[in-house]
């Protein structure tokens, strides 16, 4: 038996933002939504007194070699180390015999990049079709992925970024502007930047709603990518109904910590009402956005799926290259 | 950054069951119990279409370098590949940064042994200390380790195996007799072989009770260590009530996948009643047996802090010797 390692730059040369990632996370929603894959709910450890918190995802799809255990940690003193706060690994198992094939040591990069590539399939299927203007709410690295991933599938001419801290948001929005190629700029109001807006992003670990209903125009799409615990809301609630379609990456999992839970606690939205999965829209078989007049939202919380769906392509990528360092495990 | 991935031949060597591996799982059962670690439900992942199943364990243990995130597979049709059914690894995450500090490739020998040690756990504070006489029922892997385990703790002369299939009992017996050099011979009859017995220990993954309350006799201690699912269950639900002291290794997982939850089913316990744990006893907090007329039972379900506390010592040993593969994670 042997098992096959890959360290982050190995992963990062042959796993990309590119068209080829965008289609393999439609095609796991898809899969989801089919009945084609099991995926448990997410294994959650709180570390307080570390000021931490380390998750474990994981999906088995039917038709893939092997499935991946990802698990991803948040230390979030980990500046005082010169460090950054995400880290994580994914383990390969073989889908017949439930042996490790293969270890990704990507700290964190195949997380952020499937995490993206939602971002792109939600506007595929969601955005206008000449959606012209993106606004990004935060100023980290996912939200410089959004934006990119944004100009995979929309004619993407024009940017804002917001966030919290002025300077990150310029800085953000230099970054965003020389590596993307258009005009990028920081905005000085959530509100204004978000009028004119055809693709609102909000990539934040915001506790209280930082996009407000009041803001919205006829015709936008907004992504809301930020929650992922039951202590996070992006969303102002009535957003959700507002929509004239919402929909969630896993709807039991939304419930739990995504902006569904919010607008549940808040009253706003029934805790048993139905809410399509994006799964549904990418395999054909629910209505996407209908008009350019639709608001429409999309509340991804991040799946063991996508994880599953990106780790095998770098693998079998990786793979063909005979990249990594070949372990017997005997 | 560095990952010091480790086989399984490695881990073989560096991690044993020996006093060492014994004390520190009594050590990992009391810091749960002083509240020194975190501990979350386990994941688990049920893959019926192919007769197989994935769980992930974790805790964090305060006083130590790292902690590991344990994932088992156990693919039930392995057989036919001539492979065993159970496998896995850890990765082991840094304490302080929560990135990934190692890679455990064991193929499940770490659950193995501290499944094993956690039973001379149980025997060191709830068997006679004049126990000679140790039946086990069932006999795979971990029924050989469990009486091995037992002479570590206690002067064990005689042993009996039971099992559904009378050759494979035999054969364990005849494999345990040559490695311990004790007496050991497989027995026909369960109440027998458990009649004239000090320690009993169950292995197996039953769905109905193998062992019951009428075949105890006084004095007798019992560790469970086959049931870690929902629908499993070896001791007839009596025997926790018959007890003098039964003692379960986490609560709230035993309620959930293992005796207790058998036994709250039936009835026989209360949902909400209170069990000691049996860090509470290895801290020296709870009293252990008292006498040699008392009958205990011990209901282990193998918890994350055995996986994190075997682990850390394995690694530990494993580094003072230099081995490993150091790969370059940047």
């Amino acid at each position: 038996m042997t098992v096959r390692i890959l360290t982050e730059a190995e992963l990062r040369e042959v796993a990309r933002l590119d068209a080829r990632a965008v289609d393999t996370i439609a095609g796991a929603f898809a899969a989801l939504h089919r009945g084609e894959a099991v995926m448990p709910p997410v294994l959650s450890m709180d570390l307080e007194e570390l000021n931490a918190e380390v998750d474990v995802k994981t999906a088995w799809m039917r038709g893939l070699d092997s499935f991946a255990v990802k698990i991803s940690s948040g230390f979030f003193n980990n500046a005082l180390h010169g460090l950054p706060s995400l880290s994580g690994m994914m383990a390969m198992l073989d889908s017949t015999t439930g042996r490790v094939s293969a270890v990704l040591l990507d700290n964190g990069w195949l997380t952020d990049l499937r995490t993206a590539a939602a971002g792109a399939v939600a506007a595929r299927y969601l955005a206008r079709q000449d959606a012209a203007v993106a606004t990004v709410i935060g100023t980290g690295l996912q939200a410089r992925l959004q934006l990119e991933a944004l100009t995979l599938v929309r004619p993407i001419e024009h940017a804002f970024i917001w966030g919290r801290d002025p300077d990150k948001a310029r800085a953000c929005a230099r970054d965003c502007g020389e590596r993307l190629g258009i005009a990028v700029e920081a905005a000085d109001d959530v509100a204004d930047a978000v009028r004119t807006a055809d693709i609102v992003v909000t990539t934040t670990p915001a506790r209280e709603p930082l996009l407000h209903a009041a803001a919205l125009q006829p015709g936008v799409h907004v992504t809301a990518m930020g929650s992922d615990a039951p202590d996070k809301n992006e969303l102002e609630p009535s957003i959700l109904v507002r929509a004239d379609l919402f929909v969630c990456d896993r709807q039991s999992q939304c419930a739990s910590i995504g902006e569904l839970r919010a607008a549940i606690a808040a009253g706003t939205i029934p805790s048993g009402a139905r809410v399509p999965e994006i799964g549904a829209i990418t395999a054909g078989e629910h209505a996407a956005r209908e008009n350019d007049q639709q608001i429409t939202v999309a509340d991804l919380t991040g799946t063991g799926v996508q994880d599953t769906a990106i780790a095998a392509l770098a693998l079998d990528r990786a793979t063909e290259r005979g990249f990594g360092a070949i372990l017997s495990t005997d």
